[in-house]
């Protein structure tokens, strides 16, 4: 990523940075790419939704989803998603309006219940370890630090985690539990799992009997290229590599449909689903089905996401592509940065000189650009290389982006070009 | 309960509840007493959220209830119910639609982190305790089955749990951590806790630095009488006495708007709202705002619920009264049974003569009439007395409530005459 330049040259590129972060701090821009929240315009999409079911209250089978009662959600909408999750709707749950809570809820049995698989229950174990592939997703992180779970960084590369990495650790150490994957259009490097990755996901020998793949299907739908990518199927490859039970899968309408209000999902194996519903049958009387009826008379089916989500590209693929055209204008050529060209999923991932990932985002802060702190995408809160910034384009307009990362460009070209003169 | 009888009257009585036992059975019928849960027309009283919020997505801050965010809920929603609810609006957070959920998390969180005023996690601790007032409600003991915490039986009277009993066994041993209390209308004798209660439990000494008592306000608002029954407020009552973190107050919609779609909520001091918010924010990026602002539009104000639960009780009162008439016409005199008169909530308790209810409640499934198991209102499913029956009226019809009334009532003629011919 470096570049030989004259001193000349650099105090030259170094003080235009200057005067260009002068002239970015005097606009008084108040901008935030921090979340992968859905615009308001996405969120119009759904509109329909804010009147039903109109007056309906019966499921297919007849069920009044006004009552109590029906752990498994509603059919037609687990037969609506088992396409998209790629698992069997007789294994697939339809529930609350989170998959980060489903993820939290299945931590906590595990903790407090012994998993299919396992000896004990997680919190009579002395340690308990997660892989955590990074760059990754911040909630998960945040999971772990909550429940004392030690997180083992795995270096995430464009066709999943450093498989590797991952083979060796859960082969020798009983103590690591799980893993974290996102594995479509990741969470924040946009890369998706090769074929390869998943048949080792699957077919590893692990130490731990009841080792877990938390697999946060969060973007399956969410394509932004032309061509979706396709990921293989996790939870059949398991079943055949005779470790039927070792996934999890989540994935939610949350990014879909509206984002406080969507339909989360739960699949895997029959005994999996089980030991879930056993648990969720003491804690709650059931979903909220009326927002499922809701959903199905809103989607329809399959088809019926694929449509939906075809308009949701519509609208997010110009603000990466302005996220990309900007960053390559601006930065191309300079040494100092290199980032990410999702084919889809809510992030760009820019990576910066080693060092100057904290810096930029100070600066972009202190010009009103707010960005994910740096090192969020890593462990601990602690990226070693001070170096990934994860830029979220979804929730701002057009115009905005565009503004927004113009200014993180002239950020970059500052904090790098200080860094190469110090 | 005893009567004198001479043996030949008793050979008479016996010989006409065997006739009537045979035609009962020979009637075939079908009917459910099992679960509290709404009758259709219940829920038809909130037909109008079935189409709400009518494409509005603003709350009344400007918050756009369609994205993420908002953990606390809505605020105009916690205004509403912070006087059905007796906490301050500040101190009441708007969440899922279950209130089981919440007293499930509250446990989840206590057992996996320090609550407030603790000195170790719960799960850290060799022994934890629960009091539980019998009879009482069956999902609070399953909590307590399924986080492996033993449970203390505390005999419920007409003013609340036996007082006495409770500030000695909470004074003497400190892995007794919490109480299952269903202040009003009590789940399953419809009694409501006396302002004394209440003071003892707010200022009671207890061993353990964090004992909580679990508030089920479940029926805050489910009035039966004409006279509504008020209750002294608890969380200020603690407060004042000095032990401010001392209660975890819940309360839900679920039977007031939609069973399964309705909102629950949590209110306790600011150092345990805060603990729980704490722990929340791991665990969810905010609860479905557009439920929240579906049920702030129906309802209106605390008033709007008071109007709404008037048109409940229209319903429900008649199948209450239906049920003290039939046991009266049926059983009054024969000193084979007492039954509670509720004004409010959603049970009856019928008491039967010792070692007689396992008994008519297995005669009544043979003759189609399903009750709740006996047992099922004491820990562990175990009534030492095996003498009370839950009777759930809400759900079945009125004629429907009439038949299941007559048909149990001729199950305890049988069933306490056999036992007294024995």
């Amino acid at each position: 990523m470096t570049t030989e330049l004259s001193p000349d040259a650099l105090t030259g590129l170094l003080e235009r940075a200057r005067q260009d972060y002068q002239a970015l701090v005097g606009r008084g821009l108040s901008l935030d790419l921090t979340r992968g929240k859905p615009a308001p315009e996405q969120l119009d999409l759904s509109e329909d939704l804010l009147s039903l079911p109109d007056g309906r209250h019966a499921a297919a089978d007849g069920t009044d989803v006004r009552n109590y009662g029906g752990l498994q959600g509603l059919p037609e909408l687990r037969e609506m998603f088992a396409e998209v999750l790629q698992v069997p709707a007789a294994q697939l749950l339809a529930l609350g309006n989170s998959s980060l809570e489903l993820m939290h809820d299945c931590l906590v049995h595990a903790m407090l219940s012994v998993v299919p698989g396992a000896e004990t229950r997680w919190v009579d174990q002395e340690r308990i370890a997660f892989l955590c592939p990074a760059p990754g997703y911040d909630r998960h992180f945040s999971l772990c630090e909550r429940f004392g779970i030690d997180m083992i960084p795995v270096p995430m590369t464009p066709e999943g985690p450093d498989m590797d990495a991952v083979e060796r650790l859960v082969a020798e150490d009983p103590a690591v539990k799980g893993i974290w994957c996102v594995p479509k259009y990741s969470n924040p490097t946009g890369d998706s799992y090769s074929d390869a990755t998943v048949a080792r996901l699957a077919a590893m020998p692990t130490a731990a009997p009841d080792f877990r793949i938390f697999w946060d299907n969060a973007y399956a739908a969410h394509h932004l290229a032309d061509e979706p990518v396709e990921i293989a199927d996790l939870l059949a490859a398991c079943a055949e590599a005779g470790n039927p039970d070792r996934v999890f899968v989540f994935g939610s309408t949350s990014k879909i449909t509206m984002a406080g209000a969507g339909v989360a999902f739960f699949g895997s194996s029959p005994e999996n689903v089980r030991w879930l519903l056993a648990h969720n049958a003491k804690r709650s009387i059931g979903p909220d089905k009326i927002n499922q009826l809701r959903h199905v008379l809103f989607l329809r089916d399959a088809d019926g996401v694929r449509a939906h989500m075809e308009r949701q590209r519509a609208l997010l693929k110009p603000k990466f592509e302005a996220v990309g055209r900007i960053l390559e204008a601006e930065l191309g050529g300079t040494g100092l940065a290199t980032w990410t060209s999702p084919k889809g999923g809510y992030f760009v991932t820019l990576e910066v000189p080693e060092g100057c990932a904290k810096e930029v985002v100070r600066r972009a802060a202190e010009a009103g650009i707010v960005l994910t702190p740096a090192g969020a995408t890593h462990p601990y809160g602690d990226d070693p290389r001070d170096a990934v910034i994860r830029i979220a384009p979804s929730y701002p307009s057009p115009a905005e982006v565009e503004q927004a990362i113009e200014g993180l460009a002239v950020c970059v070209r500052l904090v790098g070009y200080e860094k190469r003169a110090a």
